[in-house]
């Protein structure tokens, strides 16, 4: 089924599903079932069965799920099955916490290329990389034939440093930073705002 | 309208509502539409005035909305008309980041105590607080009945912190762990992972 008919809440719960049947494996299980994920997601085993049907045959009824198969197959069908190489823009505190998150490369990227535009910054060291002047995208960018970026500079610096990821050749964006960035048709954008996320429960408290 | 009556997926877009119309009236702005509103959040009119519509009449057919009449009600709304404060789990890069971001209060939160486990962080400052021993989480949230949490412990640690914040009182907790945990019926949990939302776009990547 080509990638374009399927829905994009359900592209958005396989990393879920990923993440669940990897510590599953990792705990050294081998067969799992879609009652037992939604039971530990929170979903319904009848959604994710209906997501994963999307793409293929994946469990036969009674068997259950291979862990180790299906996790090979959310693999390659979400293109983790490779290490994407990620521009970091931004080496404020949050910056340098990403920068420095181990959690990345075994799920399927790699910071490469850090940028600010902070002249006390640019040259110094952050883990292994080196920060470069945030001028410098995209050339840097285009040379590493890097696709993908997160952007963690203050809120009113968000859409010029987008700009210039698109310019470069950026094709998704997670953005870090509180507000929302216009982008051309054909490049991504996810957004983390904690602040979000927070009024969404709060909402609910007494 | 009762809280429980309106979709959560409608209460989660209330925040970014919020967010572009506090971003307006600090540009200048007195009034806007949900045209507008709707062109800046990438969200139809048609969607925007329906879900403000579960809440009461906030503009009139043609005049659009005051952006300060509604920001009141959206913060009303999602009670950040006050300020909560908020317990903070795990000082390692992310943690610190967090404690020190300065976008939290004037958005509704306040990090008012920050917890730890390892012995060489308890007891040394974090801005103006000091790490508490994670073992005095449930007398420490208790006694200044801190109802929101934000968990930036690792993944292995997640579920027992989360079993002693909800022990201590707890009903919202902001979980930057990558995992997923179990929560009692009442207490509402929002993760954020950023590989989740990178995989979400990679997918779509040639």
């Amino acid at each position: 089924m080509p990638a374009s008919s399927v829905p994009d809440i359900v592209v958005g719960r396989l990393p879920l599903y990923l993440r669940a049947l990897t510590q599953m494996a990792a705990s050294g299980k081998e067969i799992t079932s879609s009652q037992e994920l939604g039971e530990r997601l929170g979903i319904s085993s009848a959604q994710i069965r209906k997501d994963l049907s999307q793409f293929g045959e994946f469990g036969k009824q009674g068997t259950g799920y291979n862990i180790a198969y299906l996790t090979d197959q959310l693999r390659r069908i979400l293109k983790v099955d490779r290490i994407w190489d990620v521009a970091l823009v931004g080496i404020g505190d949050l910056g340098r916490a990403i920068a420095h998150y181990a959690g990345f490369v075994d799920r399927g990227y790699r910071v490469v290329a850090v940028f600010d535009s902070d002249p006390e910054k640019i040259g110094t060291p952050v883990g292994q990389l080196t920060v470069e002047d945030t001028r410098r995208i995209v050339d840097v960018v285009r040379a590493r034939r890097i696709a993908v970026a997160m952007l963690a500079v203050p809120r009113d610096a968000a859409q010029e440093v987008t700009d210039r990821l698109v310019e470069a050749g950026i094709h998704a964006i997670l953005c870090y930073a509180p507000t929302s960035v216009q982008v051309p048709k054909g490049v991504h954008v996810q957004y983390i705002d904690p602040v979000l996320h927070m009024q969404r429960m709060t909402y609910y408290l007494p």
